[in-house]
């Protein structure tokens, strides 16, 4: 083929193309939606504008880990305002992960975005919320998200489109039973029937054996099981995961709280065995590569949707699973985390259905499985 | 704040926002241009089409590596058509390094595109593509950038500002002067004076002194220099590598073939040493991590974008610095590598300087550094 020639035969194609849908005009016939994108080009007058406010999460019913029971979560609602979009972002603060919302508005009254005329610049952004402090993690968490939020708005496209991610890949998310009276947690796995299609027991107490039974009384939906580093030896915690595996358990999170621990188990289990407590950010994941199959990600211990984006993908090139988690959350975190289930192995995204007072409308689950919002960022609607 | 305040407060602001925006009617004042965006939505009833066509690549000036000389390079042109769109890419074929046309155009009658209704899907084609066959990088490398290409421009928006780069921070690009006589290497590099801030010199043979003090008769440019494997001794080559630290020399590239050669000078060389033929893939980072600095992305070795982003991040989370190359190629694959390199430690993209044929005016050089074009997909234009 000839200098040219391969630009020119694509140029024709393309007038040929547009010439045959206007020919044959047919005024009883509709014109063809034309739907070509229209970008948005930042000009560089606008400024981005951070807002937040405390928002206390109401729980439908009193929650129990290990560390203790409540009713509420603190949390701090984020927005960034620019040139007439708002994205909106969340940082999520269970009090026994240590993160308060004083340390968290301390952080947020620090960040000043109106320096950057460009929210696109994600990287240059990052690259400072980083240097500003180290930890505050739901903090950086909750301008990420907005920055997420605000950056696909700008797109007029979903996350999940941006990133090359298929939406009716998204999983089935896993629904917690709590640990409970068997009355309670019959009750419990009665209700989510239906609705979900994995359900995940907290585990790790000695009642382990009796809530696996109570639930199998009720149904055979897949369960996996989180123990929370509960099983305090590794004799007892490789005999348990085989009995979990013949109980129709598929995956074991956190079993143990060494790595040491971690690492014996991960040679014996028959179970693929997810560390949470053990990895927070892309740096940790070298050291529990060997104790660990896989890798819990949430967005409030990492920091947010551009760190997590590293970590799935270093996580799989050093041949690690992935799934994806939340803490008790609205639909604005939970929502940014359910962006990145289309690539992951689990996902347990069910942070926004334990809160009564959600302000958002996003993510939703049909017949147990994540559906995304085909709407620009992450798609959220006020309820 | 209460329960929906938070979002209606927000609402209210794009309100009064949009309202100041049309109240104060003057009819000198030009209307304030509408700049949301109209994002392209796939329906489900577009197919891509993928076509492809040898091209070969005529050189400026005689070609000479280690491996012999050339003045020609082959190549195939790639589009795929998607509802009157066409996305651009390039294949490129130098000879040394086993692909032929024959091989690509093989793999490319493979690949049947029109099963996808969604081009945004990256994930699932990558999957797809990288199942048809192992090996064929310039055949897959040539799909993926005119599937990017065709993305960004569904997009409406460069690939950069889609990944959240900052065009702006793109490096300086080296120019390459080949291993030539002094006289030849001198009238070179004062060519290349004015037009670049670096240059890369080929070394590996004898004359390697030779070639650093005629380019230093000339000028004080910085200068990187790529061995390619030629020094075949770790004693002399520590000593030649403080020699070219003397010299203003900043990086090595590929000093040694054996990793092990390479790990020892990684513990003593007071320049970084960069990775190129030791590195194609992702999966080859691990074994590089610990004899080199840095490694040398070139689309044409590992496949693609898609690859070559998993690639920086990994390498970056292992600690290591990294370098975008290319082969003899048009500027469409040229422009695709730049589209990373505000993220580059080092970038070396002349490919397209060196042929006399290129069909497209994409990434541009002024004054040495790299100029990405800010349009939709790679921003190419015909010449």
């Amino acid at each position: 083929m000839k200098r040219r020639d391969f630009i020119k035969a694509a140029t024709l194609t393309a007038v040929t193309a547009g010439a045959v849908s206007c020919a044959g005009w047919n005024p009883f016939k509709k014109k063809p939606e034309d739907r070509s994108p229209k970008p948005y080009k930042p000009d560089g007058s606008a400024r981005m504008r951070l807002s937040y406010e405390p928002y206390e999460l109401q729980m439908a019913h009193t929650f129990t880990v290990a560390a203790g029971s409540r009713t509420t979560t603190p949390d701090v609602l984020v927005r960034i305002e620019y040139d007439g979009y708002t994205g909106y972002g969340e940082a999520s603060m269970p009090p026994y992960l240590g993160h308060t919302v004083g340390e968290t508005i301390s952080y947020l009254s620090k960040v000043n975005l109106e320096q950057f005329a460009d929210p696109f610049d994600i990287e240059s952004i990052h690259d400072y919320l980083e240097g500003l402090s180290k930890g505050c993690e739901p903090a950086k968490a909750a301008v990420d998200i907005a920055l997420h939020d605000l950056v696909g708005k700008l797109h007029g496209q979903p996350l999940w489109r941006i990133w090359g991610y298929n939406a009716r890949k998204a999983p089935n998310t896993s629904y917690t039973i709590g640990i409970d009276k068997p009355e309670v947690v019959a009750e419990k796995t009665r209700e989510a029937l239906g609705r979900f299609k994995v359900l995940k027991v907290k585990v790790g107490l000695d009642s382990d054996k009796e809530m696996i039974e109570t639930i199998r009384s009720v149904t055979d939906l897949p369960l996996v099981v989180d123990a929370n580093r509960g099983w305090k030896d590794k004799f007892l915690a490789i005999e348990m995961i085989h009995w979990l595996k013949a109980h129709g358990v598929q995956m074991v999170e956190q079993p143990m709280a060494s790595l040491q621990d971690n690492a014996w188990l991960k040679e014996r289990s028959p179970l693929p065995i997810f560390a949470d407590e053990s990895v927070q950010h892309l740096s940790d994941i070298d050291q529990v590569c060997g104790a660990f199959h896989g890798i819990n990600i949430k967005l409030m211990k990492c920091g947010g949707l551009y760190e997590a984006r590293q970590m799935i993908n270093y996580a799989r090139a050093r041949g690690m699973k992935v799934m994806i988690g939340c803490m008790v959350e609205t639909s604005c975190a939970v929502t940014a985390a359910a962006q990145l289930s289309p690539v992951m192995d689990f996902a347990d995204l069910d942070g926004n259905i334990l809160i009564t007072n959600d302000p958002f409308k996003g993510v939703t689950v049909d017949g147990g499985k994540l559906v995304l919002p085909d709407a620009p960022g992450l798609g959220l609607t006020e309820v």
